[in-house]
């Protein structure tokens, strides 16, 4: 049986496993992002250590070039994360490991990780949404990653946003108030003065960004009409926010589109990972077999 | 060679035809919605005096229910058109000509009749998006047409809407002032009290009519990340229009996926399907071979 590795790389931390999946992990490791040579140096350090890998995956923060033949495959593109924009990942990987190397977005391979391994088993159209310091979205599509021009990038649609209820401008350098840049974990920090963690009594807080999260997921349903939304990332891990995102998505979507469980069904239909925070980098892993 | 016929059924004409495709066309008629009975009597009077046909396709507005094993299999479901609500169209026409039927949105067929013979060839990830009385879109990711749990409802995404700019509360019946409630032939009735084909001399309405659908647009692009997005329908037909969508996408986008061309490109992105009206109908021919 192949061994893969599989790498998670994120504006915060890079995770890196090596194993087959979830119940054979051999090594791993959390390296926080730093200057890209530092934390891409730490990277390769562990694979040489820990391996030999047969392939490496890589899930990471985009934009991205997936391009096979780009000659900037493998790149970070236009991202708003500070320093991360323009920057070599997947190229520099392959080339230093001398493996096989598959590249996608982060949240396309925590979409293959839940597909094979967690709570999209058996299901052919869903997504997987990371709401985190930024939010992101990939899936698939009947069977198929979304991939098309580019890749999706969820985080950045309009959503509505009533300025006399949250005056707050938003964060996305690019966009001002897109669905990230009101409904991240970067917007919850900037307008309420401290990060989501400490914000936990306060039912404002999250009525306002269950509000948010459901505009997105709305959308999500109209364009692609998933058969279930995974909902993941550092936000979602307040406990009150996922029932209360039910209730704003059944109460936007009114009753149409009957066949969809908008009703009763919904605590089904729009749920966690159940991979929980390894959704990435075992997806990473599965991604690898791709390579 | 089989010989098809194809059913765009519509909220205020059924189109129909038979034939091989664009250039093999033997009869077509166009028939006016009224009653469900006269509409689809008069439908089946056509292919039984016209025919006979191998298989007939049905591009149908929706919400339908296309799932094969269901009991309500070929209905539409939740329409907020009148009288249009869980009336059955698919099994009818099957009964009634006893041939086998392809049952899809109408916007899904279009799309499949561009992919054929149109503007969509040679590209398997793309929408086919209608301003009309209502807004509908469908299209293909990595080559299948999108079918989900249900399909997809591009028209009932929320979008952002400042009330001081445009204080028309939308007519959506289900959600006020979603896409479709903002931006749809219907919508643009109601706020400025004529048909759009009335309104071509004033730049305030195609402004505004532009920036909305530029909106949807891009929560598409975001979602689905198209290599194509086609834009049809009647409202569409302002010469003005289009124009107007590329700035407003151009504008909204700001640069941000680059690999997207959201520049001097977006022309020929963001363009008419090549089929013209005849999209939905031939689109549902093609729909027809796969019955």
């Amino acid at each position: 049986m192949s061994v893969y590795g599989g790498i998670e790389a994120g504006g915060s931390k890079w995770e890196c496993a090596i194993g087959t999946g979830p119940d054979g992990l051999h090594a791993t490791a959390t390296i926080p992002t730093t200057t890209h040579e530092e934390t891409i140096g730490r990277t390769v350090a562990f694979f040489e250590q820990e391996g030999p890998v047969d392939a490496i995956g890589i899930g990471c923060f985009g934009p991205i070039d997936r391009r096979l033949a780009s000659p900037t495959w493998g790149h970070i593109t236009t991202t708003p994360k500070p320093g991360g924009a323009h920057t070599d990942v997947g190229q520099e990987i392959r080339r230093r490991l001398s493996v096989p190397v598959a590249f996608d977005t982060d949240v396309n391979a925590a979409a293959l990780g839940e597909h094979l391994w967690g709570a999209a088993r058996g299901l052919d159209t869903f997504c997987y949404i990371t709401v985190g310091t930024g939010i992101g979205g990939g899936g698939m599509a009947r069977g198929r990653l979304l991939h098309g021009r580019v890749h999706p990038e969820f985080g950045h649609m309009r959503i509505p946003h009533d300025r006399e209820v949250d005056p707050f401008p938003g964060v996305c350098p690019y966009h001002g108030d897109c669905w990230e840049g009101l409904a991240s974990g970067g917007a919850i920090e900037a307008r309420w003065g401290r990060p989501a963690i400490e914000l936990g009594g306060s039912e404002a807080v999250w009525e306002l960004q269950a509000h948010y999260i459901a505009l997105g997921v709305v959308c999500v349903i109209c364009v692609l009409s998933p058969e279930r939304i995974l909902l993941g990332g550092g936000v979602m891990s307040q406990p009150k926010l996922l029932p209360l995102v039910h209730r704003e998505v059944h109460g936007l979507m009114n009753g149409y589109i009957e066949t969809a469980p908008v009703g009763e069904g919904i605590a089904g239909y729009v749920t966690s990972p159940a991979l929980g925070s390894r959704s990435g980098v075992l997806g990473a892993i599965a991604l690898a077999g791709t390579a």
